[in-house]
């Protein structure tokens, strides 16, 4: 009933899968800020499968239409209608195919009682193209009113197979460096592609984790109790589909260690950049991990299909993130009386 | 500058750790509800320090008073306002206490530029109490809408030490057993408890781990894209302070999978209950990570101390998810046309 | 910022007059309703200017699209998207006319530094589109629940000449006997359609009121305090441009009157259908006044000119009123335990 | 179910009449705002019964008690949670009654099955005091923000008696001079004081009309479409009970002119100093309309007893005011890019 995300910088999302559309409406975000097409079609593009041979070969072309709320290429202060067309809407592919285990169509059928069985739907990955339209807006309002600030994700795991990149070395990442990889991951990978080429042929799919760093982040974004940034940070990643667990700073290393290792010992990246709630300025970091996709054996091999699902959702997470952020920068202009 | 949760039950918190007084306003509470008074009290005393000698010695009655919303023993459908006292107010403990590292003060003093020193403010882990009168709330609805449902959740890492219970055990868990135990484990776990004793001693802290299940749950519970049941869960776990890391059935150890394992070769618990962001009826299930407390050194030995965090906090995890579990039992009202 | 409307069935409405398109997105119309398009488009028509010689003639097909939340004829649950092209975007008309007195440009501009002077951009009575929208969809919900009820609005009175219907005639009114007359009064007015050619003709414009009634309400909407059934009314209708007044029942004469006569001699009328801010299901009934439009003299000869409004606006009075009754219906469904 | 009021600014009332306590949460008061509780206990007291023979004789105290939010006297930017005690219970007086024709209790039983009788539970006009804090909270904002804005109302009409004042004198009146007068009118009238007493007699009320002006207001408040600065203070005002007409400016007269009158040859005041549904900078001004109580005939004897509504609904109408205003204030903080 409520697609909104957000409470000062807000949007609402709309559109199933193989309907003709999918879109947003943007509210509050302020009168006079530089409309950035060519960022939102990056992005988009950024999202877009069929990119290479390792993600699902669905042609779309995703040029967004800005409807309402940009006037000579700046804002209006008026709500920023965008949609895209749907316009590879194969939904055969996807209607002869069994019930998937762990797919989403049952239970949103016995929850409405009437549901859209095209591709998906609106249970389809497909909505995550208004996330990053959003986000993308999210991005050029950051850039303005926190021109240092860089959001950045990667795919630090890839089923079994893992890589970490030291902290002191995320500043030097890109994320043109990154999108050069296959899997989205920071450095070439050809172990963990092959891995999720076999995969594909199999049938079969793979789980992995992701990295989301904000870099130079704006100090004092947060509330105090249940607008927490990092309560924000996992809504927004949690409701990313087949995003299993959220992570911050430590994360569930924290549950194991001792105080005096932790807090004194161990340096402030353990704390994520969020403290009491609140960004002390410090990198943000939070560890994603995604479930291995449903889309297997059968359904694997006839519909259009992703056997390992982050590199398509990188751009998500970061879109995502900055739409936690702008809410964020925004709303801590309510913070003080001057 | 917005301390609401949920969307239809929905509370808003108030009150700081040295303040005159703790509580929150419940609104969208149907009207007709038979009001459990000694619930309440139950699960405020099971929040309450002091306890035992692992836990905070600050002696609090914590006595609720409903101030509205509730006439002779039924709830009006009108806002219920229910606050408590803050007693045992020594903030001079705290005050002359130096920045404790990985503590909110200091962050909240930048970002509001006046904050209350005493005792935390509203950055304490007193804030918890609010939560813990909205959840008993929130579970009187939920005893009388799903009266089979039962939320339970349990101490099951210390530190290092771990401890795991059968998902076929799960059933015959119950609030007075693991209340019995001094960390609120399922067991009796002597070496656990003698290990917070020593932290308590060295002025350190530990961190830990606490499963959430929600037994014989409704099902059809969730809206599609942003509040996606898993997505409200993570916000309100991950609202709780200390709260580091919130994982969903298989949690991060999906990420390591093949998809013909975890969909095909397991079991339906992978999905943690919930899938396509709606719960299913199956045990709902999350893990919570937990860093150590802030208050080690001479803080630790100073102040109120809890060396270990967890056995204070398992109510209020409890207390979280019944305030979800409630809001969209009600929200699923809404679903259908009739 | 934020131009969403209602609370559980909502809406977000975008659009400048001369963008690319008009709509909005409905969140919380539940799944399984029968979509009347038909109903939609036939609103949509009676909106539309250019109906005859006494209303604007800027000549919009105003065809809707559906571009989401509605699968086979039927509501799936999810945000419904609905857009409107806007197809004549002569601007020209009134980018070399000077400031309106009255008008609306020059707050706007002052306001956000930034502003669509064509056709008064978001000020324009084209926002008006996406309410007839969403009142639709509001009035497709309400024939579902509660089939009996009837929204009717009407001009009563044009300038100086006003003409009343007694009460225990409204139940033969029809919108298409209303839509008839050229200024949607009850009966056709050859006299006050000669006042509205000649104010035209002159560069003048006229002030009027509006009757709505709904008859055979559903009862016990509205809520306690600050969402009384009148105050959501009130916002519903004062959100309209140009509108200056808005009463109730008896409305501003119940000021002159003393209690033994109001409450005592005089029928339940004077109440309006609503007392302590609930539907009795008695005939809800409000009054709405309008001033002149400000589009006179030279602006009124060049542009296309409305030089009384409310003919075109009596659909939109409906529309609003419909959304708040489908807010309301669904919101009681919450009002009981059971 | 929901009895919040504002969006940026905004507060959660609670309270039945003769429960223990009244009061409500604000939040969204930015942090560090000298808290003014002179101001408070002053607004209260003007609200409060018993101040002459022709009002209501209940005896409250109405002592305020600031239970979180503020420490040193200054506002922390947190959850503001204010309370009062209800000491003066006497349900007796009521209980006995006839249902009262006009009045809200029956409609209250019907819609929610379970309702509190005494004194009118939550429809009891007791409610307002809640209103008064937060507008007290709100004029300190604005006190601080916009030092130089006034905002005043006063009885302009008692049954038939009606005195105009003009605008030019609207800013030589202020509260105190008000005050003094026992029916809150500009001047003192002893004929209205000689009516409203007679009705007293006769188990008679009166209604009435009140003129509200916001003198040096802040312009450019107000948002595009549904939070019109207009739309919100209808929905604040038409939210008290007994409001039965709302009217900006010129009102309902501006139903019968024609434009080149209404924007030419008159004065910038028929806007009412709200225009586009933004202020403007000039005096706001609205007149608000209120049916006689239904307090008549034997519950007019026996019970606490107004027969004139609005000497007691003048400062609720000026805290609506003020809590209209200290929301777009801080909204408009959110309004341009920089």
């Amino acid at each position: 009933m409520k697609d909104t995300f957000g409470n000062i910088f807000r949007f609402h999302s709309f559109g199933e899968s193989h309907g003709s559309a999918m879109g947003c409406v943007i509210e509050g975000c302020p009168a006079g800020l530089s409309f950035d097409l060519q960022l939102l079609e990056r992005n988009l593009q950024r999202r877009r499968p069929g990119q290479n041979n390792l993600v699902s070969a669905r042609n779309e072309e995703d040029q967004p239409e800005v409807l309402s709320g940009v006037f000579e290429g700046k804002t209006l202060g008026t709500p920023i209608a965008i949609v895209i067309r749907n316009q590879d809407q194969r939904s055969k592919d996807y209607e002869k195919l069994p019930n998937r285990r762990g797919h989403a169509t049952d239970v949103w059928q016995e929850k409405f009682g009437h549901s859209d069985p095209r591709g998906g739907g609106r249970a389809s990955g497909r909505e995550t193209v208004a996330r990053v339209i959003a986000g993308s807006v999210a991005e050029m309002l950051i850039q303005k009113l926190s021109p240092e600030t860089k959001i950045l994700a990667w795919t630090s795991q890839v089923g079994p197979l893992s890589e970490t990149i030291p902290l002191q070395d995320w500043p030097q990442l890109t994320r043109e460096q990154i999108d050069q990889n296959a899997l989205r991951t920071p450095k070439a990978n050809k172990e963990a592609e092959a891995l999720v080429l076999r995969a594909k042929e199999n049938g079969n799919s793979l789980g992995g984790e992701a990295q989301l760093a904000i870099l130079q982040p704006p100090k004092n974004l947060g509330q105090p109790v249940f607008h927490k940034l990092k309560a924000d940070f996992a809504a927004a990643l949690m409701s990313i589909g087949a995003v299993a667990a959220v992570e911050l700073g430590a994360g569930a290393q924290a549950a194991i260690q001792e105080g005096l290792d932790f807090h004194v010992a161990q340096s402030e990246a353990v704390y994520g950049g969020i403290r009491g709630g609140i960004s002390t300025g410090e990198p943000i970091h939070f560890k994603i991990s995604v479930k291995p996709t449903s889309s297997i054996l059968d359904v694997a091999k006839k519909g259009r299909h992703d056997p390992f699902l982050l590199p398509r959702m990188i751009p998500v997470i970061e879109a995502m993130a900055a739409c936690v952020i702008a809410d964020h920068l925004l709303w801590s202009r309510l913070d003080r009386i001057e």
